[in-house]
């Protein structure tokens, strides 16, 4: 692989801050929100109760709130994001809590205004070869947490990676969210070898969207405590207001109420 | 699945032209060129050397001769192309010869752009997701070939073909070109299957591109006639004027005399 | 890989007969015949179609009579097969149209039963590495036709081969049957790419079975055709004479009227 | 799906003894010895290393020991174990410990020798679709684990124990030991998601093999903990006295320290 600046024995592991939140430090990472900013309410809503969980009652603070402003959907007719708009509630709901914020972005044309609205912009699995939003990416200087696609190999992911850092982009995660398999309970294939993997392969850290893989919320319990234990540097975990009312991703959201109950058992856990 | 615009129950099979040569009518097609356009000899070259073979000596003339402009490669040290100055280089390789030019485009920012020069555009695999990218060529108005993901269902590679259909852009064909599979000797897992599903599923042609999922020549010759026997209505195969030394898919193009004994393989078994 | 016989490297490619009818030699073959066999009358009244369609009416010999005595089913519920007692059911309707019959074979204590009766064994994809069978096979000196299990790479089949060839049996053909893929249309996914890399590779002959990767019978020809084209030594068809009523298969399994037109089809387009 | 017994709707989950340690009870197992048995004094000493580190260091005593007799091997010329000597070896191993001992079986004509010495019989993931073998199991009466072929989807699996329960036998067990993916730094993708689903779908408990999915050694500490951490009933561990000098997986072994090392962590996680 020519892929080399990713690669653990080229140099240091990558530490970085999220508007002040450690990513590779001593503790790991929560991502949480709704898969979609619907609404300003239901987007202030969910920070605010991602907080009052994590923050105030746990004394947990390595926490970004997510939100998806566009959506990167299969079908044309599915919701596809409020997009910009979205933008400013997640901005206010981030300042409104403290939490830094962290959304989608999937056209290159897009990179500019997410830059000005959030703290990290994350790359969803079916743009991870997008070439030209990499180097626009790389250009914009925000934080970036790349996902795997489905159907790629780790050297593929490394070397997409790879395209942000050689444009001299450093904060750069890497997010595993599911590969297709042949599981036919679950919506895809969690590859949980790829967190020890990428702690020895590469610099980069290694977070888990739990939500994914999971396709319905009672399975995303036991794949954050897995992805944790198995030593991941963050988990990403939708979370919305009513889960069965939400405009995507309805099965695999989980309400505030497991979503606390799922925190108060990591924490019981010693991993978070 | 609510993608209705592209199935077949839907209406007609979708019949269409590139610059005069017929898509989906009773001849199959044969998108042939090389990987990338590395200089304006080098298209000329092959553009001359199709046309000889299945023109001049077949008197096949459903040909469209393609040429990489931008390529998405995995690594960002690789070659990616000569980018517009390509595509000039492109468009005069098919005046000389008259045979109509595709290209790839990876960027909706080129789409533009690639519309002046060439008569038909293709999606990549890594982009049949890139949901801006499809709005922007629903709206250009050229005939569009998108390939399916390694990684991607039927249904999914479908909707991906409803955003350009509901974007009003009818002139559309799929292109099957390897799943990611479990054979180590291939580069990726040509699906056959999809030839005849697709002619039954759906309204849209389904050609082959049976140089990727080879990986290497030697396997080009065998795909090709199975693709056409199989139903499909074109195949898509690499053509370069000295394989060894190209800067993309050295492994898989075929040479001219290798491409001249296949076309004459073809026409003896009735294929074309 | 330290499998070596299987090699096309290590010899001549590999011929013999299955009671008089060559496997690798001018013409493929054509083993087809019910998924099972149901009763002494369906199997006699599917061998005399099948003789008729290809050896009376486009005198084509090169045929082999299938027929399935014990059935490796998913569930213990589905039909299991009518074992010993099919197979002198089997071997009268070869004899009684001078057909060869085949037959598989799941235990090796049933071996040395099934080689009275029948001409071939094959091993079903899910026995792929059951090696006990295998060396029992070995020893049997019956033509064994070896099945790749459809989560198997092409290594892990040769090497199962290389059990049969290190325990003294010569005569040995490789089945492709369909991988297990991510076509949500077709039962499996038929990885045509093989035929071309056991032509190169190894010294067995390479049959493909168009059946199971169909899993419904409007994909069977198109699958024959294809896998003909590309170079297959033989295809597997299954035929019943009332395919919606069949025990086992009843979405795949061609009617005679259906066969008939496929053979006529292959005839003309000069496939066998 | 019509396999029934093995569902949660069904009944009461399954738990069982394997010569008085509880499968499915408040604490998880772990089944920890060498890939095969090489030796008697390999054996002896595996076991008293396993019963030092675990029952009398920690007071952990949910154990077994696991040790080969006949291999599985891809290859004819691979080490394919010592057959029945090796359970006289592994049943004296264990009578010297206290531990239970458990064996994989090939071929349902050993069924009845490896009944005679061993507390428990595993079924390979190659054998996971052996009828016959299943069937000779669920006679035999000893507890079985069921291991899912690295292929199969989960109600094949799960059909396959069907065969066991049908069979008459009710201390069945499933094992998660990896699937075929395309992570190119592991030996298999382990399919975590396996865990919470068959604890939600199905009465049977689930154990995962953390060390055929790692393929080194390096990774089967992490995935341990997260099989433990998502709640598998149990976990499958290979330890080598000389794992560099194993005859069979010597790359995936771990040597005492290691296995001791491991053991420390997971007790100080509270997963053990």
């Amino acid at each position: 692989m020519d892929c080399r600046l990713v690669l653990r024995e080229h140099g240091e592991p990558v530490r970085f801050h999220i508007r002040g939140v450690e990513v590779n430090g001593d503790k790991p990472l929560i991502i949480a929100g709704p898969c979609s900013v619907e609404s300003r309410e239901m987007i202030i809503e969910t920070a605010m109760a991602i907080k009052r969980i994590l923050v105030d009652e746990l004394g947990f603070t390595n926490v970004v709130l997510r939100g998806g402003a566009w959506k990167p959907r299969t079908s044309p007719y599915s919701f596809q994001g409020h997009g910009a708009r979205a933008l400013e509630w997640l901005r206010e709901a981030g300042d409104k809590t403290g939490l830094p914020v962290a959304t989608e972005v999937l056209d290159p044309r897009d990179v500019g205004t997410a830059a000005e609205y959030v703290d990290a912009i994350w790359v969803g699995a079916r743009n991870m070869q997008n070439t030209p939003l990499l180097r626009e990416l790389a250009k914009a200087g925000k934080p970036v947490l790349l996902k795997r696609h489905f159907g790629a190999t780790i050297n593929e992911w490394l070397c997409s990676a790879e395209y942000l850092l050689a444009g001299g982009l450093e904060e750069v995660a890497l997010i595993e969210r599911g590969t297709r398999g042949i599981n036919e309970y679950a919506r895809f294939t969690l590859d949980i070898t790829v967190v020890p993997i990428i702690r020895e392969v590469s610099r980069l850290p290694i977070i888990v969207d739990v939500s994914h893989p999971a396709g319905r919320r009672s399975l995303v319990p036991p794949l954050a405590k897995a992805a944790l234990a198995a030593g991941a540097h963050g988990v990403m975990i939708e979370v919305h207001p009513s889960p069965d009312k939400a405009l995507s991703d309805a099965k695999q959201q989980l309400s505030f109420d497991m979503f606390e109950k799922l925190a108060r058992e990591l924490r019981g856990a010693g991993l978070i």
